[in-house]
């Protein structure tokens, strides 16, 4: 068992940290990682953190000479290139460009789905507002819809970053927004959701009990 | 002249959308690119634009074949690999994770800028939210701070993704946020940006008058 070379910021409940910990997974390289536990919120700032990430979010990854990398793209990407197994994202060619823009939209619904959750559970309810909600819910449904309709073949055709994207990206709605109930609405993406939480990466990374 | 193959989701006002307009100015592709301006807000969203990009979010960039790329940081290595001069972003090494990273607390900065703008320019008065902006503010504060004492070497060093990142999230706080007055707390960021500043790609770039 060697000692772990890298820190990873963490927390159970990112789904941003989550990627990162199901490549680790995916890729064979948990032991080299440490996990810090970092407890925050927009509005409740975490000084150690800030002193590695100036930016203040999670994941940040430090490495063993001190550099600190960030944000949840970059880690993925790096820790990529730290293994000799197949990538799970594409070096180079189309394949590389279309797997990334899936990502980069399972990214969208989590940004949405946190702006939603930061409106609903951190902001006085009060200051709540409505039109911003239902534009950030919109956003969510129009990318399942997409999946759905229009990515599923390539979702199922590898457990890269597109795909740990995208199951990150449902892992969180089931976590936090359970009331959307997706499944409804695209019973392909479900399927495969369903069959790829069996993989021991996603088993070992789902999200806390709310 | 020859007949643009692509087509990019535009707005002059959009710092997301200009990182990606530096980079097309200074790799000499702009007669690549066809503009397709874009009006939109996230309680206004583009009917067109979320047809192309169920995330509704510029950039995007429509290639020949019809695919289309995005977030602007996928657009982005995807145009820089499309050229013979220097890339813009490392392929490889620990350039490549620094510079990346830089460019992500750019990103970050912008992230907050553009929530600030949101709150206190789209959500009705009665919903602001102090803390909120507080802690946007601070943020921004981190992040300039740390280019300014531990980056500006760095960022002097090329005219990279990093710097790119970095001018045009500067740019965009004088662009939304003037009364911040950042240069007088950062005096050697400013003396960088004023420098870059007079670069073309930079210069014709700049977001409208607000």
């Amino acid at each position: 068992m060697s000692t772990p070379s890298m820190t990873l910021f963490h927390s159970p409940a990112s789904p941003f940290v989550r990627k990162v910990m199901v490549l680790l997974h995916e890729t064979g390289q948990l032991d080299r990682v440490a996990l810090k536990t970092i407890v925050l919120s927009p509005v409740n700032p975490n000084a150690d953190l800030n002193q590695d990430n100036p930016a203040g979010k999670i994941p940040a990854l430090r490495l063993a000479d001190g550099t600190v990398l960030h944000d949840s793209r970059v880690i993925l990407e790096y820790l990529d290139q730290q293994h000799v197994g197949n990538p799970l994202i594409p070096r180079e060619g189309s394949a590389r460009w279309r797997r990334l823009t899936i990502a980069s939209l399972a990214d969208a619904i989590l940004d949405a789905a946190v702006m939603i959750r930061y409106e609903t559970f951190l902001r006085p309810q009060e200051k709540h507002w409505d039109l911003w909600l239902d534009n950030q819910q919109d956003k969510i449904e129009r990318a399942l819809t997409h999946l759905e309709q229009d990515a599923i073949a390539e979702l199922s055709s590898a457990f890269d970053i597109a795909a740990i994207s995208v199951a990150c990206a449902l892992g969180y709605l089931d976590f936090r927004m359970p009331d959307l109930a997706w499944r409804k609405r695209h019973p392909k993406l479900a399927k495969w959701f369903a069959e790829v939480s069996e993989r021991p990466s996603l088993k070992a990374t789902e999200p806390p009990v709310a």
